[in-house]
C-alpha cells in the first residue's frame, strides 16, 4: 500500500477525512441550493463530484474551461460562469451546453456578446465594493432590460464582497457584508429574478442576505483563511523531501512552482519557512524533541499552501489519502482536468 | 494570419526578435561552452533547441523532469542536474540516460543516492552564501573523496551566489560576487576536476571566476530584472482581455494562475496594476491620448510578468510573435513540455 511518504515529490496530498468533514460542515450549514460552491478553488471535478454527492446540485466557475469540464462529466444541474467573458468562441462553446449554462454580464457589450452566442440565461454582476468586475448598483436594472429585450433570461443578480471575506474581526466582517449586500439587494429589486448570488467562504455563515453563496476554498482551506477560524479544517498539504541539510537550515523540494505566493509562504510542519525559491523550501526545523532524531536528508515534510487556489493550478493531480500525516494510505488520485483556459 | 489579438486569452507571447537578440547577445559574451542555459526558466524544449542553435551544448535544469525532455529531444551533449534529488527512481532514469548526465551532490547522503543508481558524473556542489543547497566550502575536498572512492567521475565544483545576482548596485554586486567566488574556487582546490560552474543572469558579465554561467532569465527577462540594465530586452507577455470597465478602474482575465506573483504585481502596458485576483487583474489605465478612444471591453492588453519562472509554469504552450506588439503576426506554437516533476 502505498503511504504519503513513499510519493515523488513534490506532490499535493488530500487528506479525505479533513475534507469530508469540511464538506459536511458547510452542508449542513447551507445545504442543498443555498450553497454554489466556486469550482476555481480546486479546478477539479472528483472534488465537484463530492461536493455534488452532499446535496449541492449548482457550481460556479471563474473559466468557460472549468464549466465546460463540469458540464461533460455530468456534474451539476445549474452551472454559472461567475465572471464576463466577451470571446465569441468560448460563448459559443458555452452555449452549445444548452440551458444549464448561466453567465455573468456587467456591461452592454458582454450581454450583446452572450446574446449572439446563444446563451439562454445571464445574472447582472454588480459591484457591492470590490474593485474589480460588476457594474454601478444603479445601472443593474438598465442592463437587466437591455438584456431581456436581447431574448435573455435575465435570473437574477451577483455581487462578490472579496474585499470583505478576509476581514479577521468578525464583527467588521459581518457590518461591511451587510452594506455590500444592501447594495446587492438594491440592484436585485430593478433588476428581479430568484437569484441572488454573493458570497464566500469569509462570509458563508454571517451573509443571511443572498440566497446562495458562492464558497469554494471550505473544502481545503489554506492558511491564509487560518485566522477567521470558519471551522474548517486544512485538508490539502504538499508533501516535499528533504534534499539538503546545513547546521542553521535544511531545504525541501517544493518552492515557486509549486504553491501559489500571493498570500506569502506558506507554513512547514515541523519548521519555520525562510523562503522559497523555483524548486526549494529553505527552512529553520524545529530543534528536535528529546529522544527524536534530527532532520536528514531523505526525510520528507508536510508544507501547508497559503493560498490553494493558486497552488493547485500548478499541479496535474492531487492524492487523496485516509488522514493527515506522511503515514497515510493514498487511495486514489484525482486529476486537476478543470485548469488552463 | 493569426495576430496576438486574435489569441484566447490569457496566452503567453514571445516576441522573437527581442528573443533572438538576446540569445545573440549572450553568445557573444560567453560563446559556446562558457554559457549553461538554465532550462528551469522556460521549461520549454524548443526555446532549448534555439539557445543550442546559438552554439551552446551544455544545458542545466533544477528537476530531472527538466533533464529527461532535453535528453529525449536530443537537445544538448552536457546536461547537469543542478540541485539535489535522493529519490532512487528518478537517479535511475536520469542514470539511464548515460554519461549525457552529471548530477549536483551537496552530502554523502545525495551521493549514496547517486552511485546507487548509477549515476557516473557529478560536480560538488557547495554553499556560497545562499541559504539553499551546497556544502560548507570547507567539506568539499571529503565529498569530493567521498563520491570518487564510491566510483562517481567528480568533474568540479558549482555554487550559485542567488543572493548577489539580484543586486542593483554594480558595485556591490561585483564584490560580493568576488567573495562567494573566492569561497568556490578554494573549495575546487580540493576537490578538483574541469568545471567551476555558477552565475546567473544578473552575475554574466562580472563573474570572471566561473568557467561556465548558468544563466536562464536572460532569453525572455521579467521586470525583477528590469533595474539592473543588463542590455536584455523583455521577450515574453501575457496578452489577455479587457473583460470589464469603470470610471476609475478596469479589468483583464489575466491573474493569480497565470502569473508567478513572489516578484509582485506584472506590469502592464497602458496602464498600472492595482492588484491581481485568480484570474483578474484590476488596473487604473493611463489617461488615453487626444484623439484616442478611451479603453473598452473587448480590448487586448499586454501584460509583462515580474517573475518569469514561475509565470511560464502555469502555461501549456508559449505562443510565438515576430514583434512585441499586439498586431504582431503568430508564427509558432511552443509547447512548455517539461513542466511538473
Amino acid at each position: 500500500m502505498t503511504t504519503v511518504s513513499d510519493l515523488s515529490t513534490p506532490a499535493l496530498v488530500l487528506d479525505r477525512e479533513a475534507f469530508d468533514g469540511n464538506l459536511q460542515r458547510m452542508s449542513t450549514a447551507l445545504p442543498g441550493d443555498s450553497l454554489r460552491p466556486h469550482v476555481k478553488a480546486h479546478k477539479c471535478t472528483e472534488i465537484a463530484r463530492a461536493q455534488e454527492a452532499v446535496g449541492h446540485r449548482k457550481f460556479c466557475a471563474a473559466t468557460p474551461k472549468e464549466i465546460i469540464g463540469l458540464a461533460r462529466a455530468g456534474v451539476g444541474s445549474d452551472l454559472l460562469l461567475a465572471n464576463e467573458t466577451i470571446e465569441t468562441r468560448r460563448l459559443a462553446d458555452l452555449a452549445a451546453l444548452g440551458e444549464i449554462v448561466t453567465v455573468a454580464v456587467d456591461s452592454e457589450a458582454t450581454i450583446a456578446a452572450a446574446a449572439a452566442a446563444g446563451i439562454t440565461s445571464v445574472l447582472i454582476d454588480v459591484n457591492v465594493g470590490l474593485p474589480r468586475c460588476g457594474c454601478d448598483p444603479g445601472d443593474a436594472g438598465r442592463l437587466a432590460d437591455r438584456a431581456r429585450s436581447s431574448g435573455l433570461d435575465v435570473r437574477g443578480v451577483m455581487g462578490y464582497e472579496g474585499h470583505v471575506v478576509g476581514l479577521v474581526d468578525v464583527a467588521e466582517r459581518a457590518a461591511k457584508c451587510e452594506r455590500s449586500m444592501e447594495l446587492l439587494l438594491a440592484a436585485h429589486g430593478q433588476v428581479g429574478g430568484d437569484i441572488i448570488s454573493a458570497g464566500g467562504t469569509g462570509t458563508f455563515a454571517i451573509n443571511t442576505w443572498a440566497n446562495e453563496i458562492q464558497a469554494g476554498s471550505y473544502a481545503l482551506m489554506d492558511t491564509a483563511y487560518g485566522p477567521l477560524e470558519l471551522g474548517f479544517k486544512p485538508a490539502l498539504r504538499l508533501v516535499a523531501t528533504v534534499i539538503s541539510v546545513s547546521p542553521k537550515f535544511a531545504v525541501a523540494d517544493c518552492g515557486l512552482k509549486s504553491l501559489g505566493m500571493d498570500h506569502g509562504n506558506p507554513m512547514i510542519e515541523g519548521g519555520e519557512v525562510l523562503f522559497c525559491s523555483d524548486e526549494h523550501t529553505t527552512f529553520r526545523p524545529n530543534t528536535p524533541a528529546v529522544g527524536t532524531p534530527p532532520l536528514t536528508v531523505g526525510d520528507r515534510v508536510l508544507v501547508q499552501p497559503a493560498h490553494i487556489d493558486p497552488t493547485i493550478a500548478y499541479h496535474d493531480r492531487i492524492f487523496v489519502a485516509n488522514g493527515p500525516g506522511l503515514g497515510a494510505q493514498v487511495a486514489d488520485e484525482w486529476q486537476v482536468d478543470l485548469r488552463g483556459w
